[in-house]
């Protein structure tokens, strides 16, 4: 039994972890914590919760939490979740943390994208990146780990197979993607409330995302180390290749949940949607939660689970792949599950099937 | 005043018609066909027509809506338009014809696209391409308009300005569409069901969808007219470039109308964001139907109106263009009614604003 | 030509105000304030205005929108409306108050359910109720009209016509109501964000909505002068039933626009649903924006339009109607130009069809 | 370990009735029926379970599903499902009925309003009705469940406390449901097609839905019965109270799952909402699936959930209860895998928490 706590319990990412890991055996979770200063039972905050864990949250006090869990998942934003992360990590604790503050391996890099001097630097490059697919060896022997963001896994999963096999140039990559509101978080905004982005698809921060960079250096890593062994497949400490550059175009949808990305790239030789199909299924042969199918996706059909669909065509001479998530499982508290999973080794795909 | 018969009356494009068109001063609906054996009143199939409209659909007889109307517009599949469309015009109607039956110039390309042989295929190269902003004085002096498919005018309203100028490569163009349900039609099929398609985001058909010749021929048209005038800008028997190549992926979004088109083109040289709006803005200055914008649209900005807003961004070196309209309005009725008012001599926003 | 000003320009009904007058062809808009600090161009507080109105919010300053305006719209919050409109009125300006402010006739009523004093009592008693189908007599030489609530305009006319021909009693009503989220205006709210109350119907505010007492003073006037004259139709000044008591439920629906009203009533004798369709079709014989029909409605029968639908139907002793309008046009903005046609002398019906 | 078959599974029930028993650890899924004659593999019908379960639909016989399996769950429609579940249960078989064919125990009220004789009327009086809350006992030892309808458990649920407490009236209860589209299934209609019924909450078939014979005849159960005890608490050989009448009006809501019922009920005699809350919450005390609250609920709340959320209020002098649950979880599949479990002697909750 691990016991583990949950900070910045009032989102929607930590509503769906919570209900992730009551179905989970060998958890407990024994505190949920916030910055609000009332200490609001959890069922006020989200009340499908009512009747199914009975905690109110708190002020997350490193201390007190170090005494009481095992492992923390944290749903803080970026800045706040290093801030208090790295003090978890000094009492021995393990972290998920689901914030961007260890998923770029630079300080230059964050402060530039983030706008902010990153608190805890040193940890950086050591930290492996959540996507197990990718980097499973690294995340079971890790004391924390960066949970990936919900876009760079709909776009990372379907093309660092083809990457790494060299079929697609890692240049000249035109990444489209459409995700559910639940992704722009639970914070009061305009653009969010219902009558304004019901019925309506739109375009927002083309070229500015602060998941570009992230992708980027996913697909460098990957792009770097083509003859990777398959298990525990990337090794971090090799050069990168300098090269890579996606354009990324996000798009916010009319409904709660899901990422579907289609991602354009350019083959490196003549190539067939068969062969790249083939590639994708060899890829992820033995993986739990990425099914390759001829048939296009939609995010229905991985919706509520962690489940990652994927298909590719040859249009032409263009490779286009369709990658479809659940933002809030795959994308954020599936993953974080996964990980959690092979970081104390239990079979990986507890709670999550 | 203008009698107009409109063919195929149960569909939601012909719905959309009716509508406006009962805001035209200059015109009165006398006929309304449909290819059902009964003759419902129109308030039985379209119930938001009740107490608006008194016609029942009636077997479409070319005689008969010969003697009865001057223009009438076809709202019926492919194939089945032009086969009474012919006899409609060989009595002297103006027609507008929603179906893709006169849009490509060759009928060699349409059997290959629409698996049938054209019925009417000397009168290919003649009709115009119901695009005001691009073949209007073609469309004033027509007989018969070929009202554009939602996706090309989305696509090709962004692109042919930056194409016509010579800024962006006729080729390697990857066109991302997202449309609203109501484009997929009326017909019972499982994949429009409302739970079916309800909260998912799909892709369907890349490449292989039939608005892709549509797109291409009219880019190529205008990629090989750089230096047409500004006032009826396009010369149909201009030799037109041969190679242009797009990309084309319809995607399925979860609302009623709507399409949001992001364009990545490649530019012929370097460009700013900036330069690129002022080109666009210059193109569209005198268009009562197109905006031209800094801020990235949404479908929601030109719901149920005739606009089509335009954004354009510079990534890494790449143009990337957003496009929204209303498939139904922009992108079907409303330019018909467009196309209609240039036809007839009325002013051209009549019943759109 | 009629010079309008728009109070309170930022919400959802001056939204759709602002759509519905740009097509009066006798109205000019002149001014539209707010009460934010900076004075924003209308297309960036409304971005599918862009293009269309070409005016910027200004602070509502009395002295200045008197000189410039013959009619004001208030869609300003309770009591923050009757504050101008009151000055305003003195200054010989026609109003159509959007607002609560002038719909109840009892200063003391409006104190217990608005939790404030009325600042303008002395009106209260001579201000018509705008719905033109019950008293558009009085509406017609009004200086200030009160623009119905959208719950009680579904509610009334459904069951206006059966009180008044004593068909039913005026106790024991079950009032349920489905609104979509615009319903809710635009102010920022955890309980309209879009990932809280989408794919969720709720019900709130049973029993203490505001919308209570306005309905069951309408209903009263009305039982109390069931014999009133056809025309405009009901005398304000007569004794009304005392005794009209209605259970009011109110639910928030996954949609933008439209309300649902099904009420349940008890007949004073025995009744059939064919008896009862007549007796509402003859009621609104000559009304140009209510459909009485067998087939029950939903609220896209009437979406974006000024319409209202009512079907009737007998159970086990019981009436139940439903009523279908939208809440936007014939619940608020529709409502309120069809009152200012009527208090200028235009055709009912102008920028409404 | 128990050897479960599915009969129909192509439909929304089945979806979600296989996605809960994946999940249960002593359930093996051995065999789908399908009437459809080709047999396609269930990820071509519900992409969602590829990789998940990997069974073709088979044609359904009898002899082959008893020497296979344990348990059948039946999710044909009525008629059918009762002509085959007979032949199941004389082979031994154990059996949960998703069809209306064993929910109402008179073969002649089930004739009059499914317009069809019982194939099967002499084991109508003695299957228990699949409510746990209500008949926990008799399931347990059935070899047969009724497995209840979506609405019927919505409103009786709400309403059965406080009948059973003699707080309330058997006649004169007004239901009125709300439910989201996966409630009419998957066939093809234009009714339920996305662009229809999406943005549109439209009332049908109030007082001739089936459900209303079945919510009448267990409230009258429960009528008749206020004294029974508190486990096993319904007698169904006691004689029913005769006359309990409902009004019963269904909605069609823009939302894939999901019932809300609001009912109006008349207190027997002055009860407070806080009574009648402490009524509710005593009755429901052991239950897992039951949660009784002040908050008024919304369907979000118990979405992919077994729950049932309870709420009551009372308006001048009316009772009015609300409660939410997921039509096809507690309101059919979950309830299925309740009473599997009952019935196969396994945790109650297994597979639904």
């Amino acid at each position: 039994m691990t016991r583990v706590a949950i900070l910045g319990g009032s989102g929607y990412t930590a509503l769906e972890l919570i209900k992730l890991l009551l179905r989970h055996p060998e958890v407990e979770i024994v505190a949920l914590t916030s910055r609000q200063e009332d200490r609001p039972h959890i069922a006020e905050v989200h009340p499908s919760l009512a009747g199914r864990l009975d905690l109110s949250l708190e002020p997350a006090d490193p201390e007190s939490l170090a005494d009481r869990a095992d492992c923390v998942f944290s749903c803080l934003p970026h800045a706040a979740s290093a801030e208090i992360c790295k003090s978890l990590l000094d009492r021995g604790l393990k972290v998920v943390d689901f914030s961007a503050d260890y998923r770029l391996d630079c300080p230059e890099m964050f402060a530039t994208w983030y706008a902010t001097e990153h608190v805890d630097p040193d940890r950086l490059t050591e930290v492996p990146y959540g996507l197990p697919e990718l980097f499973r060896e690294q995340i079971r022997t890790a004391q924390l780990v960066a949970n990936p963001g919900c876009y760079p896994t709909s776009a990372v999963l379907a093309l660092a197979p083809l990457l790494s096999a060299g079929l697609i140039e890692p240049t000249d990559m035109m990444i489209d993607s459409k995700s559910g509101v639940s992704g722009a978080g639970r914070a009061l905004r305009l653009s969010t409330l219902y009558p304004e982005c019901n019925e309506s698809i739109s375009a927002y921060n083309i070229g500015g995302h602060r998941h570009t960079p992230e992708i980027e250096l996913i697909l460098a890593k990957i792009a770097g180390i083509a003859d990777a062994p398959a298990a525990g497949r990337f090794d971090a400490q090799r050069p990168a290749a300098t090269d890579v550059e996606v354009v990324f175009s996000p798009h916010l949808t009319p409904m709660d949940r899901g990422i579907l990305t289609t991602a354009y790239s350019r083959p490196t030789r003549d190539v067939t949607a068969a062969e790249l199909t083939e590639v994708l299924a060899a890829f992820y042969r033995d993986e739990p939660f990425v099914r390759v199918a001829d048939r296009l996706p939609g995010t229905k059909d991985v919706a509520t689970t962690n489940f990652c669909d994927i298909a590719v065509r040859v249009v032409r001479g263009r490779v286009v792949t369709v990658s479809a998530i659940d933002n809030l499982v795959k994308g954020a508290s599936g993953a974080a599950v996964q990980n959690f999973n092979l970081m104390f080794g239990y079979d990986e795909t507890t709670a999550l099937l």
